[in-house]
């Protein structure tokens, strides 16, 4: 008879519950995970209030959640790298290994992935997952399993950041403090960047983003952003920005903002998928616009980042929330977005 | 007391003449250069029907012109590499080579260019000009001054396939099969690009197009370019393409079309300086946008291509017009889009 | 009972004999493909001479021979892209897919190829093989078998040829005009690089590369190789080189040809795999220096480029041999590098 | 009358001497500094101690020095950016901007430099110097004039660092830790490198490593250096290394270290201007070799790394000399090179 476990489950829009289901057992290059803590994505809560992102619908029960870190407690016979005991941060996608984005080593664009709470594949949100252990990556002993969740947000970040091809020395600009921005200045920060300017219209996200170290802030609101960025940069204009908060008016302040020659990452999606842009403008400078999805060969890099001490990855986090409290915790983080940057639940 | 010359005069919208003036006099560092060939950019015909491009405004009498070819008749003391006789091709933009782009080698993006044919700068529809000797290409013997005067497009063309990354082996679509897209495709082509897509809603320019050596060409009027460009690519959309026509429609089918992580460099500008585009498709399949002014260090590698015979540069010209002939030349080429492909204009 | 096949096995140093094998059966997602045409490369000749290679032993019978093409005879029930009487031409290493490398889309560096001909792994000089489909390659209809053996060869040259960076309008020089130098000339020639300079010491190679497309040969014996490149290059020196003769004096000379800022890729194994070479001069020029380990990610390419028609892959080879007569292949090939540049076996 | 200044003169081999010489007049562009520190660089030493690098001969009386940085006491007219009173780091090389390397950004290689203290151009051991502007580096009030004479030796890690195309996450080593292997190491540290590995034979410099922020350390002398390393990155060795010691055994010991498909940068000058090394592993492991000469755009970046706070220039100071003291400074720094890393003579 075999053990069970607590999974939270969404049962429709806007209502969490929970149900009993046996806890997997791993295959041979499998290893089983005691979760620990799991974040809540701006995904989850996006099918949580909708029922759906683009194509991708929901059909519940559905279990969302795919940031999760834990303990190893059983690892399949063919597993050499992990054993009972060790802390881990799962990578949530699974991917084919054989079509030509795999080969060529970019396989955050495989077709076949196999991703945490993406339907109609389960997330997380749950006591214990088994899971491929060459996704799991060992946490050193100075990283937690609460920053071993946030892993999986960082690597966007990073993701971000080294595409961009932003080098030392350059300028950036991030719209949008929410946990992408911030997640992307950690990772800007990382990488010795030293001149960063974050752009939000909420204080209270600015006052983190200073908070995680960045070099000004300006409030899209009150300010002239486009003016103030020139002011900041000394006339010349940024090198690089991340565009997170998928606003036409970001975007054209950013191709504003830019030095010639510049690029801007889009990482942030619109509303309604599409983006209207001053384009002239773009082609004078001789811009380019890189695109973000998801992330490839990142853990590795962004543990080693959390564990060298230079970034303060829990700085992200405003809200914990235990695992009964789900309800709540998902409510919570869809009111108030003003408040709650980045929630986590704490699973045991 | 001072020669004169003949020069072509745009007096007013849509309005052609002619001025004697005098013979310029070639500084230490500049040759004197008497012009044969120069060809008709769409950029002209746009002052000539409109008055401005942009912020540029013309304040006739103004000369336009800026594809020049001719022969060196005198030569400043200061230079070396060019004597009287030399047929030469004219790179029209003067650089500061002070400016951080100059000093990075991005002398495109130099902010205090001086270029012929753009306000307040004078073109070179005339019989002679003096210029840098620096920016004067000596053309090899079998190259001749008509295709000395087609190397300016050509090195838009090299410029956008160069910075486009693409790789041998690699699969491209143009939209838009003007004289950039027709330019693009020989820059391609020189570079052993083998599958080339050509789109276009006029029947003459995709014939064009297909002799000068597109794989494919589809009309975008009659066909579904974005199943089209499928099935010429067995299902796996284009690697690399080039976005010419300066449309939403045309740009939206290229992202529909790309294959994942591809790369769409935006070349054409739209008619009201905005673009609107699918950027959530764009972002799922993590695609890059590169935009595209003018060109950099171009001008040997294009004269260079044209002597090696692979590519026939003088195809791309449908239309010969003498230089008393000019109000008629800009006036059919403004008046017949569809069957002017490209003009120039034969100076002597 | 199972069909039987010829094999050549390699008996003992410069011993050639025939056995009688089962003919294999393919897996899933194998196929059987009936060889047609295998080259003889310098490896195989080296092995057949020497009995290893560096750290590689022969322990006969080994079977030598990893440029194959044939026709598919019969196909594994997993093999969607391949079906009996299609042609191809077999990529001849099977890679792990899991290592850092495979990951990363550097197959060619893992470190549990199984490569065709690479003791202990058994070679190809047979009539039949089963092989992983993936790694067997369609040949258009205007590509022969004898062109499919000959893409591992050329596939040396493409990945040498694009990892150099040389980008087109630059000038590069080939050091040694033998099988990988000839191919690397054909790569280049594909990629549009219109002033290619070949360099060695046997006339009849050197006639070759002319044949092939060279813009000019020097016989290092004869002349005097860095004055010949420095006057061929109008004293800049050439901007990308490819060393293949594996010595301390061409490499050398290459490093004192080279333009500032130059390239050379060192292609070609030195007798006592050390290399000598004046690295003050290099350091004074910041010169790169790349080397290659066989290819990744290129058969399509070089299929395609032989497709298209733009170079003479079979002129690179000199001799014809029936499988028959592989002693005397073998022998011949060792005895007469002078006049014998490349051979193949006609299997059947 | 103008007012003269004290400029300490290389005699002869070993023997240094004063003189008074005019203070100079700035041009338009120049301004003119009042030095207060400049930096003794290896090329002084050997200058000093052989009279000669290669073919760069001193004549004497020649003065050296060519890390300078002082206070600007009086501006040329056409000046904008600098004014007296601020304190400035000086770039010593006074390019063309003209050849071919000057325009495509890649100024160091430029073949008509004037380069401070490289014969027969004078350096700046001395109170005074005009320079031009553009060459002239404003510091920040954090950052202090000794630090600014360090920008040169730092300009050259961070132009072997970047160069490298070493990324965040990957393990570095460094061969030699002289002056360039230690500001080599400040430059990896700055760009977020966290795996550090310093490689030398003498103690007090391997202290000063990990001082400066080496992850380990070996003495080559005692420890087996590919073991070390093989064991310090788990068995995959190190993916870009910097090899500052010159000799053909650290050099054949970082191949011997390497990952394959790893960057090996050389940047040490071996004696004897040549280097032997197992270039068969090399192209096994297929690996890259970068050489750097001097640096490109790097005194921004520089000075805005020190001025961050996360590198410790000074650190790598072990004597700072008075003037008056400079036969001292140089006889001192030339016999005890075990204990003296690197000196600054304080001019003022």
């Amino acid at each position: 008879m075999s053990k069970k476990m607590k999974v939270a489950i969404m049962e429709g829009i806007g209502k969490m519950g929970f149900a009993e289901r046996d806890i997997p057992v791993p295959k041979d290059d499998e290893v089983l995970v005691k979760l620990e803590y799991v974040g809540i994505c701006g995904s989850d809560l996006h099918y949580y209030e909708a029922g759906r992102i683009g194509s991708c619908i929901v059909n519940p029960p559905f279990v969302l959640g795919h940031e999760p870190a834990g303990t190893v407690v059983e690892a399949g016979k063919n597993v050499t790298h992990l054993k009972p005991g060790d802390r881990v941060a799962l990578e949530p996608g699974k991917t084919c290994g054989h079509c030509e984005f795999c080969k060529q080593g970019k396989y955050n664009l495989c077709p076949d992935v196999i991703f945490f709470a993406t339907p109609p594949v389960d997330g997380v949100f749950q006591e214990y997952v088994a899971h491929e252990a060459g996704l799991c990556f060992k946490l050193p002993e100075n990283v937690d399993t609460m920053e071993g969740a946030l892993i999986e947000p960082l690597a966007v970040g990073f993701h971000a950041a080294i595409e961009s091809g932003i080098r030392i020395g350059q300028t950036a600009v991030i719209t949008g403090a929410g946990c992408i921005g911030l997640v992307t200045l950690l990772a800007l920060k990382a990488m010795g960047i030293t001149n960063i300017i974050v752009v939000d219209i909420m204080e209270k996200r600015l006052d983190k983003a200073l908070e995680l170290g960045a070099t000004a802030v300006i409030n899209g609101k009150t300010q002239d952003t486009i003016e103030e960025i020139r002011k900041l940069t000394g006339g010349k204009g940024c090198d690089v920005s991340f565009e997170t908060a998928g606003t036409d008016i970001t975007t054209k302040q950013l191709i504003h903002a830019s030095k010639k020659g510049g690029t801007i990452v889009l990482v942030g999606y619109s509303a309604d998928g599409t983006l209207t842009m001053p384009s002239g403008l773009a082609l004078d400078k001789e811009l380019t616009f890189k695109t973000i999805f998801r992330y490839r060969h990142i853990y590795p890099i962004a543990i080693d980042a959390v564990a060298g001490g230079s970034i303060n990855l829990k700085g992200i986090v405003t809200n914990v929330f235990d695992f009964d409290d789900i309800q709540n915790a998902m409510d919570a983080s869809v009111a108030d977005k003003a408040n709650i940057v980045k929630s986590v639940i704490k699973i045991c």
